[in-house]
């Protein structure tokens, strides 16, 4: 059996239900998790991209807000559509930074994410930060400033590193050693691959 | 109960896993597939897109082959990487509209995507067609000659019209009704929809 690395972009829509569901089927299935955040605007930037594969298509876009709905509703997530879209991730991916260097990085992004895509409590915004630290007994405005030093700034510049050396060029992302899914819809084959590999 | 509308481009790579799986997977829930050749280009072309979602980007290609390839071996379905790609599947859709008219476009489309797939003899090729044709008892000169018919060309663009109004963009997608699915993996969430809509 091997670990899955969970490639976690904070502004990226179907990340959500990832966030969502990961956590209880890697406990079911006894698989070790880490989650590790990173920044896909630099990959898709040397693709040539400013945006991601929905949002410059109407008709894609339409539909990705349906799919995420029916997929939610199907797994049990609750959902309530953000009013904005898209979001500026960078600094909560800095903050998730360092939970994970420091162990906490899954509540954090739980969180994070259950407040943008449950209560319209954006990613990206410091009510949204502020609300997640404070629910972790972290103190928010220490924590805003360590993520803004260089040292975690250059941490999030090698997770994306880490992550384009994989393949990674969406999110969200899984590894199994060199092996990469992609999509939450290929969480339980990621899963069955760390498994049986 | 309702049917299923599968919409096949027969120049999508994940399409053929669509078209490998479909069949067994309507039959065993007893679901009414009706297979509905339709052509993408001009869809993309309305989005600014001359390629798929892959083709631009080599990590993202990269990935779009080994994840097909790791599907099919998850599914138990044949898997040989053509020698080409993309191809010009334009004849192929219109005579395929033909087999839909006449009932038999779920054994053409099978026949060609099998082809294609599993033995490098690729879509839009003349031997392709022909020998689909051929397995199928029906006369490749005749058939070839009638897909070239403006009619069968009309036949065709209001296909790809009737798809675009529900809001496909892709391939392989799949309406229940309004309800729209994209991509392979989205097969079993249509069916089950088919069944409890």
């Amino acid at each position: 059996m091997q670990a899955i690395d969970f490639w976690i972009e904070y502004g990226s829509t179907y990340t959500y239900l990832a966030v969502a569901r990961i956590g209880k089927l890697a406990a079911a299935s006894d698989v070790d998790v880490r989650w590790q955040p990173f920044f896909v605007m630099p990959i898709m930037a040397e693709l040539g991209l400013t945006q991601g594969p929905f949002l410059p298509f109407p008709s894609k876009t339409a539909y990705m807000w349906r799919d995420i709905e029916r997929r939610a509703a199907l797994h049990g997530v609750p959902f309530a559509k953000p009013k904005t879209y898209p979001v500026n991730s960078l600094l909560t991916a800095r903050v998730a930074c360092i939970a994970a260097d420091e162990g906490w990085c899954q509540a954090f992004t739980e969180s994070v994410f259950a407040l943008h895509w449950t209560k319209n409590i954006l990613i990206g915004t410091d009510e949204n930060i502020e609300t997640a630290l404070t629910g972790l007994g972290q103190s928010p405005s220490a924590l805003i400033e360590r993520a803004q030093t260089q040292d975690v700034k250059e941490k999030l510049k090698q997770q994306t590193a880490r992550a384009k050396k994989l393949g990674v060029f969406g999110a969200p992302s899984f590894t199994v050693g060199q092996e990469l899914f992609w999509g939450d819809d290929r969480i339980e084959e990621a899963i069955s691959w760390a498994l049986t590999h």
